[in-house]
């Protein structure tokens, strides 16, 4: 069985008050090297049979009409190994 | 400036009701070939200066404290390309 990331992300162009929240709790604690944070999400798919082409697309398709809102975000799907 | 990339996920043994709720939406939409779905976080920090072993340490002890609960959650920390 294969395993298939969906990194779902807010467009840069988005404010991300997560995101924010996180960059000043770290600025606190003393992490001044971290410039930035940006928080979003992450499904692990698990896909019976072979991650083809075909596959791929249909979680494409799933990603654009489930896990996104690609008004507002971006994602990314990629094949990892088990 | 570099990119590094923590992925949080809930422990394989702790319940995930919003990968489940996925898992069902997918299965209702006719992705047949979709056994399992778990949902998580990925948290992408912009470092200022060298990611060293000192710098992938501190983030490390970030993410201990700050982003994942470590009760009920893994996390994964990896440097990537910009």
């Amino acid at each position: 069985m294969a395993r298939v990331v969906v990194d779902v992300m807010l467009k840069s162009e988005i404010l991300d008050p997560q995101g924010k929240a996180v960059e000043r709790a770290a600025d606190r604690l003393g992490y001044s090297t971290i410039a930035s944070v940006r928080q979003g999400k992450r499904f692990e798919l698990q896909v019976d049979g072979p991650v083809d082409d075909a596959a791929l697309a249909s979680i494409h398709e799933l990603a654009e009409s489930l896990l996104a809102n690609t008004v507002i975000e971006d994602f990314t799907v990629r094949v990892e190994d088990n």
